[in-house]
């Protein structure tokens, strides 16, 4: 691979940040089965309970409350279950309510079939229509079970921030369950699982730093929980059965402590995310920033420009050495129309180019950025015909 | 922790082998998601199907029909279900058969309910009733779906191997689906998913020397397929969605590549346990061991001393410096039973010590096991009454 690669694609992946990369590294040589009573077994078993004690505090949650999965998806598709437990008595849920600009493994409905499913609009700021939620939770039919509501606290393709609390006020209204998909959120705005009305959220490691293959649902308490999708033995206090990955949910843990650290010390810088639009804006003047005058992530910027696809930026980036992405990155090399913009009411099949940052991200980086993007503007502006050009 | 430990308990977890060390390290450092176009997704990506290359190789399987989970867990959820696709068809399958001697994760019977579960017994050697079997698949409803059976190839904790072709063969004949858990026998014995008459396999890396957090389900085609538990992106074919957990993978991938050199130049020696269980017959000549005139694993022993519990006995191994189990460990220090045992005949509650070993393991492992199993015996001796002394 060449050097001086440009790295603007946080939301698809972190690069793994050194404190991950070391409790990965110390936990992998850990001989034993978490789940064993000998003194190997309980090392690792000690590993396990430290990181599930970082992850709790990164959303100030129990750590008894934390439920380690393989990943967010995984945990999605074990939230969004009409089969929940208070206790050992079944609860049913009904329906869910998902927002239309959900990431796709909330948009699958997990164990929830397909006509019984709602998609709650979002409007062209990407703000769910909380109007159109209300009007949906007040025709639910009880009788048949209690309703689920799943909204993502950031979006992870344009930075759009949901008004969490606000949607939670309603869920609790009816009645319902409130699944919030935390995994852009986590580490980049502060997160309290006791003051944010969501009853579960979902998070993710490499979002956030920590390694691939692993994530969490944490509960605002044990009282109601998922049937697990996972079965068999009795790990994770029954919620997920198998045995435990403990050098990815090591690294995940040392994440979680850095990202709170981060937090703590101030939090993300939003200049970058500003710099950025500050000169999208300057270079070309008719590019679309969506979300634009709400309130979203400070690391991520989702934008167009005029008659050029997407994909094709993209790829001129890419080979400019700048890597980002056109829309996410969810689905496995899949070109097509991003479903986000589309519930926004871009539905042109245009796309966007979204890119995202870290801390870690430098001037240098933001420059190179910002000089491929004028090139292909500039390339982009020769090709119009001379008509154009005369206007 | 104490240096000078010795480690027999591979079935519970094998220590992480080298190459699947420097595997995972590899990987850890590689930024992108393997889902992203642009060039560090596709140097993911690559990494990706390396492993996925080694470990169909392990099992003789194609690479395309490999479908990477987070453990045998999760695969055994999701290929016991009654919703299977035949391409884009639904096919039902309307009932599981599982012995009953399998792992949990495989008796949970996924996403069956408890009355499409049928236990098929064990005999007292450990084998599965084919006649048993063959009288339930007799009396299967077809109208209501096919039959579909689960066994695994070698239990976990006697390390007994259960004549699957012979299995399988029975269930062609009733035209069902056959799902085998190669978990314990993977690597130890060689398994060839084109001759064995399987449908499927599941493997775990964490078992054969890989990283904990990673299986896979390998399929014999990819014809019919069990209808995805986790749901969301198009990874994995569609067949398991979520960001690829690619450390892990890469050094499950590692581990496979080792596991197949060793089995192809000789396989595992059988002489340690032939060994261990001589010298345990010789120090406690009342010892049962399980399983003890069938085919076995060439490194698990099940034994019981008679007149101790198994728990206090592998306490005092522990205490000793020596790893080994009290059954499995896979229900999170839950002690109680085995219901392996407990399946075989042997219900009284003593349980079995279950040695498990590696090429690794040397000779003074095993000289240091049978030092301190001289020790328990001659302690549990001393304290018998004097009227069974004088007898």
């Amino acid at each position: 691979m060449a050097t001086n690669r440009t790295y603007l694609d946080y939301n698809a992946s972190a690069p793994l940040i050194p404190a991950a990369r070391d409790a990965v590294v110390h936990a992998l040589v850990q001989t034993g089965n978490p789940s064993s009573v000998h003194q190997e077994g309980r090392a690792t078993k000690a590993i396990l309970e430290a990181a599930r004690r970082e992850v709790a505090a990164l959303v100030n949650a129990k750590p008894d409350h934390v439920v380690f999965t393989s990943g967010a998806t995984e945990a999605a598709s074990t939230l969004l279950t009409p089969h929940y437990v208070m206790g050992r008595a079944p609860m049913r849920l009904s329906r869910l309510y998902v927002s239309a600009s959900e990431h796709p493994c909330m948009l699958a409905g997990g164990q929830f079939s397909a006509e019984q499913i709602d998609k709650v609009p979002v409007g062209g700021n990407g703000l769910l229509d909380l109007e159109r939620l209300r009007a949906l939770l007040g025709s639910h039919d009880r009788s048949q079970g209690l309703p689920l509501v799943a909204v993502q606290a950031a979006n992870n393709e344009t930075g759009v921030l949901q008004p969490i609390p606000a949607i939670g006020a309603l869920v609790k209204e009816f009645g319902g369950l409130f699944v919030v998909d935390a995994v852009q959120a986590a580490g980049r705005i502060p997160l309290d699982i006791a003051t944010c009305s969501a009853d579960y959220l979902i998070l993710s490691s490499h979002k956030i730093g920590g390694p691939k293959g692993v994530g969490a649902i944490v509960a605002v308490s044990d009282l109601v929980m998922p049937k697990a999708l996972v079965r068999g033995g009795g790990q994770e206090k029954g919620h997920r059965a198998g045995t435990e990955a403990l050098p990815v949910i090591a690294g995940f843990g040392a994440a979680a402590r850095v990202a709170r650290e981060r937090l703590n010390s101030g939090g993300w810088p939003a200049r970058t995310r500003e710099t950025i639009e500050h000169s999208i804006r300057a270079i070309a003047p008719d590019a679309i920033i969506y979300g634009e005058n709400v309130e979203r992530l400070p690391n991520t910027t989702m934008f167009s420009l005029a008659e050029m696809k997407a994909e094709t930026v993209q790829i001129a980036f890419d080979l400019g050495g700048i890597a980002l992405s056109a829309g996410s990155a969810c689905s496995s090399g899949k070109v097509g129309p991003s479903h986000v913009l589309a519930a926004m009411g871009y539905g042109d099949g245009t796309g966007g180019l979204r890119v995202s940052t870290a801390p870690e991200t430098s001037e240098e980086d933001i420059t190179l950025f910002l000089d491929a993007l004028k090139n292909i503007v500039a390339r982009r502006d020769r090709s119009k015909p001379a008509a154009a050009d005369a206007a």
